[in-house]
């Protein structure tokens, strides 16, 4: 068994609202920031998964992604892969 | 002018406490997932800056992630560059 490390990052579907988004960009005049537009806010999800190769491991992401990360109705994923760190405490 | 896109990551310092990450490896078991583990959660904000050079949009960047995307005493975040989409109703 090896061990594979993936970043699934979840966004409003184009079309969506978002809220945060909007909040961030209310909040940029009073940075006096002005030229940002089109702010998105989701989520990023890092997770390690031990199997024998690394299309196995990125099934169970696919899965996860999909059923526990994620709203499929309003929110799209991408799946990347990432280096291996030590381990978190 | 011209339009940059990027996309900033905001995840928890390493020994920082992740409830969201120990929730989602708590929901594991119910969906019968047994090799994950290190699961991290943070934030994904992703957003056009209007900039003379690509160096000015990411310094425009780096002072939001410091000041409003992140907390840098509990999270850490890291800037990359992303391809233009079609703009957000």
């Amino acid at each position: 068994m090896s061990s594979y490390r993936f970043a699934v990052s979840v966004m409003p579907r184009e079309g969506i609202l978002d809220p945060q988004g909007r909040a961030v960009e209310s909040s940029l005049p009073h940075l006096e920031v002005e030229n940002v537009r089109d702010v998105r806010v989701g989520r990023r999800i890092e997770l390690t998964v031990e199997a024998e190769a690394e299309a196995a491991a990125r099934e169970v992401v696919e899965r996860l992604a999909a059923e526990l990360f994620a709203n499929p109705l309003i929110e799209s994923w991408t799946i990347e892969g990432v280096p291996m760190h030590a381990p978190v405490s």
